[in-house]
């Protein structure tokens, strides 16, 4: 494993059909989306060795398993995400850290100078999940409370231009359409325009890197905003958009109990199983506008 | 946030539709899964007071986010996945900390007595991480090293057997038809009796589960057995079938690249793309057999 990574990979699959009382199985050529787990590791400049990381002075913070390709905007919107940094000025640079056994899966992000970072403090308050994206939690009242400055944005979006999204997010997943196994985020205007997309095995890396994205720059907090994803609608995805100040948070699927809760709490506009001509809206109504043929 | 948790919950919605120059904004109840934390804490039996668990005699091992119900069985398939513990044996016994602020979302496991658990080893290998279960893993050689012995099943599953498999995990998805928002895992015999089904808002969770609810009844490892889940094939969940033992495991959605690494390296047969007629053979295609009618 070195050198930079693909986001897919060609493997020799055996396609087995049962159809109609003529079963085949036949070898073809299947492309699978990459996953490889990435590692981010904080490092603060003052620890800096004539410009070089030495391993020692970098703290591992995550693991993270991820699709290769904007893996400094995943480390980047991942950090920030854990308010672990407050923006893009926190940060003075983002190398690989070739030196590793495992070439380009692990980052280290370099603090700017003068940004606090307490290694023992993330000891003490990290600890493992198998949930999707909630981590780095001591306990139940560090995931449950206050996350994040309540979203103001005044935008209202119309309901034919959400419903126009998930096409203009299918016409961008260009790795989605040969691999059947991918993740997606975008960010759209509130015109319907889209602005970026990131893709990713994981819901929540997906989400990191389109923040990550914003945060490197420069254009943070979103503001007037719509995110789409591709996925269910978690608690964590809600966090993650509130904490970069989104107007709307929309996806194809379900949202859950607590993530309607959080939604409400925190002020984003939250719209599910956004398919066709339809959608549901979970919470913050008022910023979708009435229809325009009313 | 008392008594015991459902897993469902009902909340008003709008319904907004665009069809047709036709537009409507009409309000509906819908049933969403919950989602709420679940810590889970390790107890030394050596530490209990008069039967009692006294708080600060727990160690916090993670924080999940789950869909209520099976929690003793999340709590149990997690440990073991993550290799805290080694057979059912080593539990004492599953309670909820009901003194907690959070009633029925915090877990308590009790270790049976001289079973081995050292808390600050916990301390120095669990890290962070935004992925799907990748976890409590100090590095990228944690992550990627040896997850357990090779499965060595004997067993063969036919391919009408496998095309079955879906539409009998759907019959029993109860709560995925109200909500469109769980996650499932489901354990088959090899002529696709269908032996237990759980759901979950994580993939995950799903599977630990289903691998707690064998590890409780003595039922590990699964040798013969195939596992069906619902979404995409990562790298975790092969990691932790290829633990509890499973001989095949299934999905109706894409593997990842190194899923199938993983696979071939622990002896899972891995099959993907499970819909319709057909499916796709990624890894230890001997176990499938000949379809019956060729």
């Amino acid at each position: 494993m070195s050198g930079r990574k693909a986001s897919t990979v060609r493997r020799r699959v055996e396609q087995v059909s049962v159809e109609g009382g003529d079963p085949s199985r036949r070898e073809r050529t299947d492309t699978l989306a990459t996953e490889e787990p990435l590692e981010i590791r904080i490092v603060r400049s003052e620890e800096l060795r004539g410009g070089r990381v030495e391993s020692e002075a970098a703290t591992r913070v995550a693991v993270t398993m991820r699709t290769p390709g904007a893996d400094f905007e995943l480390a980047a919107g991942f950090l920030y995400g854990e308010g672990l940094i407050e923006s893009g000025d926190s940060i003075s640079a983002i190398r690989y850290c070739v030196d590793a056994e495992q070439q380009y899966n692990v980052v280290n992000v370099v603090l700017a100078r003068g940004v606090a970072f307490d290694p023992s403090s993330l000891a003490r308050n990290f600890y493992a999940t198998s949930s999707c994206g909630v981590c780095g939690k001591a306990s139940i009242d560090a995931v449950m409370g206050p996350a994040c400055a309540r979203v103001e944005s005044a935008v209202s979006i119309s309901p034919d231009v959400l419903v126009s999204l998930p096409d203009k997010l299918r016409a961008r997943q260009a790795v989605f359409e040969r691999t059947g196994g991918l993740h997606a985020a975008a960010l759209f205007t509130a015109d319907g325009e889209l602005l970026a997309a990131r893709e990713d095995v994981g819901r929540h890396n997906a989400m990191d890197k389109l923040v990550g994205a914003s945060l490197l720059a420069g254009e943070l907090p979103w503001g007037e905003r719509t995110v789409l994803v591709s996925g269910r609608l978690s608690f964590e995805l809600v966090q993650k958009a509130a904490r970069a100040g989104a107007a709307v948070l929309a996806g194809v699927s379900a949202p859950s109990s607590l993530a309607v809760e959080l939604a409400e709490a925190s002020g984003v506009t939250l719209v599910g199983f956004l398919r066709g001509n339809r959608f549901n809206v979970y919470a913050g109504g008022a910023r979708v506008a009435p229809a325009v043929h009313t």
